[in-house]
């Protein structure tokens, strides 16, 4: 038997969260460092989980009729500096690169607004053209100067962005919600990840957004993190950039617009709700291997048992099964595929063959059963189910558990310090984000959450203003 | 009724076959120029090729035991100049951004062979590592200093880039050989594409490659298209990237590499095949609406018509057709539709009622069918598959007549003035080559196809030296 070393995670996830993160990451096989400081390599494994991701959404995008499209990676600056406000939010993270066209710099995309948008104002015409709904699958770059991590806060990472242009700002406010909740059916239903959906402060929003939505959660270190954003924009852009449509009379008129995205940053959010001190959990619907099959080999039964779990192996094929004969005794192996996430292990020796059976043990509550062979692919099918809907149901439960209800600002100073994320009455105003934020060592605005008690009468925690409702602080990633 | 003007392709395909390749992927609306020189924008039209052609091919990955993961965009200075000729190819057409990290340059990718093969060094151990096959989706920059051409030639294109980590030499020769056999099915089967496959010339072959195969058309200007490559890099990379096993008996190897690739280019190639006067022709299974509908609308029967129209619109969902009920003449619907390249068309007017009919066009062929509606799935059915099979048939015989065999220079040199592809047989001497190159004006090798005459025995067309078998030679892209 070989003697390979073999190494879980070291620390625990209650009591150094960073640093388990990164070691779940990495010994997960999800993602790895790469020379190029702040940029990542995404493996398999991780890959895999993008593209369910990909594919669970673009069936919607169909059904919305959003079609997707590719522009280019690279922005001449005069694009920029059209959208004054954009220009300004983004100008500290753009990487430009040495080549130039008539005599322009040209950046690589931290997002696409502007490049999209000079497209925009050839092809609308009339308002037949409208509404417009594009979404493009790519790369972006934003040289980051805070410190990096894996999914969380890269240099370059992987997105989609939507683009949709309308005649009317009634149209654009509703799909701009409507964008939004279906990243909540994402997260929830695929990656049984629970989020808060809500409204950003005037001084989180998108840089030339007239408001922007995101959804959040709160991870297990009392962190939040923002997962995924739909910004109206109003007609800033339109303006900027000269789309314009000549409505059913005949009238020139600006259209209104909005974009949302989700990005690679969901995988480091699965991670951080999922993992336990063991390894990964991978939610099933996003593991590529569902199943890990491990045998218990003693000389005499070797053969019949190696049998065996190669047709269980072949009745199996669609969960991707893994096999793993190689060797190593069944203790390293349990250890190797609890760290990598695989929701179901079965384990055949010579005693279940006899009575026709495996030990069937569940990723997510480590509970053992025996299932008889006969029934095994029906037995599956419920596990993983329940699994998926069990990791949901205990991810929000651990959420919940991490909000305290505050009123005043000494509460909301200890909730922080005690790790908290918090719900409190607040302005929303700018200033007084800005006092918080300095007076609360970092914590700041999250959203607003559209799900709001009926008569809040509780003035502004901090400068005691009139509420505009309950807002989510915390601090976060 | 409206009167917008419309404008169709303004010249042959015969006649002057650049403009119209320029015209045609606007007109249809494919691509579009990006204010930055030599980018494109990927309308939806050819997004969607795209995405068919990645969902074919990644089954296929799938079978093959190839996974999908994501490298970065940037690569370190140091990265290229570690293999030699790689470093020297690539040289001319590379992108450098302006930030630097710890002192060096980093590059766009122009194809990511060292970026790869560093982490690979760090990920293989043992011969339980190997095979490891890695493919990645990605965006491309190689800053082209020729005139730049819409999906041909552009200095951003989207691609997979396979790269595979084998022990032996016999591995990596065969799945060279197995992935390239793939691509050939992919153009035949997805985009009536007919393709020749074959090997590179020493002088053609890719920077730091062993050998080079290719798939290549001949194209109706009688140029030649490369639109696929399988490189077996032999040792070349995991010597310069210090990438080594231990093979069963423990001792330390190096082990054997291939790469391989298709990009957008493909979406070029398919346009310049199906093309024709009036305007693109899809393959059914690339088209994202297979079917448009025009209802033959006048004042009496207006509504019973719309309302039929409609019905079938339902019946026929899984198409995506496009129920045409825009205030435009018939006519100039049929030119509308013709020149976006939508497979099939289908004309319902009061008399087609009546007779319980429509009245069913085939954009590959124009063949006119009156169809009952009780049938009209069916009928569906069978027409896109025979035109999917129709459509790659007409393009082999087209591709056939660009070909013509010659023994001698003098034929030669007047095949290719006469705009035809030649095959010939050839030293394949570098040497030579450049002697060919000059003296014919710009007619290069393309390759050496699989398919040789079992004893040739004629000697090489320019030198007279010995000939390694039957080479094509044309004007290429």
């Amino acid at each position: 038997m070989s003697k390979e070393t073999q190494e879980g995670i070291t620390v625990k996830k209650e009591e150094n969260f960073s640093e388990w993160y990164t070691q779940i990451i990495q010994k997960a096989d999800l993602a790895d460092y790469s020379k190029v400081k702040g940029c990542m390599v995404i493996k398999p494994n991780a890959y895999f989980i993008w593209e369910q991701i990909q594919d669970y959404f673009n069936k919607r995008l169909k059904l919305l009729k959003v079609r997707n499209a590719y522009f280019p990676l690279f922005i001449p600056e005069s694009f920029f500096q059209k959208e004054a406000e954009h220009a300004q939010g983004f100008k500290p993270e753009v990487a430009w690169i040495e080549k130039e066209e008539e005599g322009e710099r040209l950046a690589v995309r931290p997002t696409s607004e502007t490049v999209i948008y000079d497209s925009y104002s050839k092809w609308i015409r009339s308002h037949r053209d409208l509404p417009l709904r594009i979404n493009q699958w790519a790369n972006i770059v934003r040289w980051e100067t805070k410190a990096t991590r894996l999914f969380i806060r890269t240099r370059e990472f992987l997105w989609q962005e939507g683009h949709c242009v309308y005649e009317t700002e009634e149209e654009c406010d509703k799909e701009a919600v409507q964008f939004l909740n279906e990243y909540k059916k994402l997260c929830e239903d695929l990656l049984a990840i629970p989020v808060i959906t809500g409204k950003k402060s005037e001084k989180e929003k998108f840089a030339g957004a007239y408001y922007t939505l995101s959804i959040e959660s709160i991870m297990p270190d009392g962190r939040a993190l923002q997962m995924g954003t739909s910004h109206n924009l109003a007609q800033n852009f339109s303006k900027s950039f000269n789309i314009k449509f000549l409505d059913q009379s005949g009238k020139e008129k600006l259209p209104w617009q909005n974009s949302w995205g989700i990005s690679t940053r969901l995988i480091g959010a699965l991670a951080m709700f999922h993992g336990d001190d063991k390894g990964l959990v991978l939610p099933p619907k996003v593991a590529f291997s569902k199943i890990v099959i491990i045998p218990i080999l003693f000389k005499e039964t070797e053969e019949k048992v190696l049998k065996k779990a190669k047709e269980i192996e072949n009745k199996l094929k669609k969960y991707n099964p893994i096999l793993d004969d190689r060797n190593y005794s069944p203790g390293w192996k349990f250890n190797e595929w609890e760290l990598k996430g695989t929701p179901i292990r079965l384990e055949i020796g010579p005693k279940e063959i006899d009575k026709k059976q495996v030990v069937l043990v569940r990723r997510d509550n480590n509970k053992k059963e025996f299932v008889k062979i006969s029934s095994i692919t029906k037995k599956i099918e419920e596990s993983l189910e329940d699994m998926q809907k069990n990791m949901l149901e205990k991810a929000r439960k651990e959420m919940q558990s991490k909000v305290v209800k505050v009123s005043s600002f000494a509460e909301f100073q200890k909730a922080i310090k005690g790790k908290k994320a918090v719900l409190v009455p607040w302005c929303g105003l700018r200033k007084c984000e800005e006092e918080i934020r300095e007076k609360s060592d970092g914590a700041k605005s999250i959203n607003m959450p559209f799900d709001q008690p009926k008569d809040l009468k509780e003035k502004c925690f901090n400068c005691n203003d009139m509420s505009l409702g309950l807002w989510y602080f915390a601090k976060s990633y």
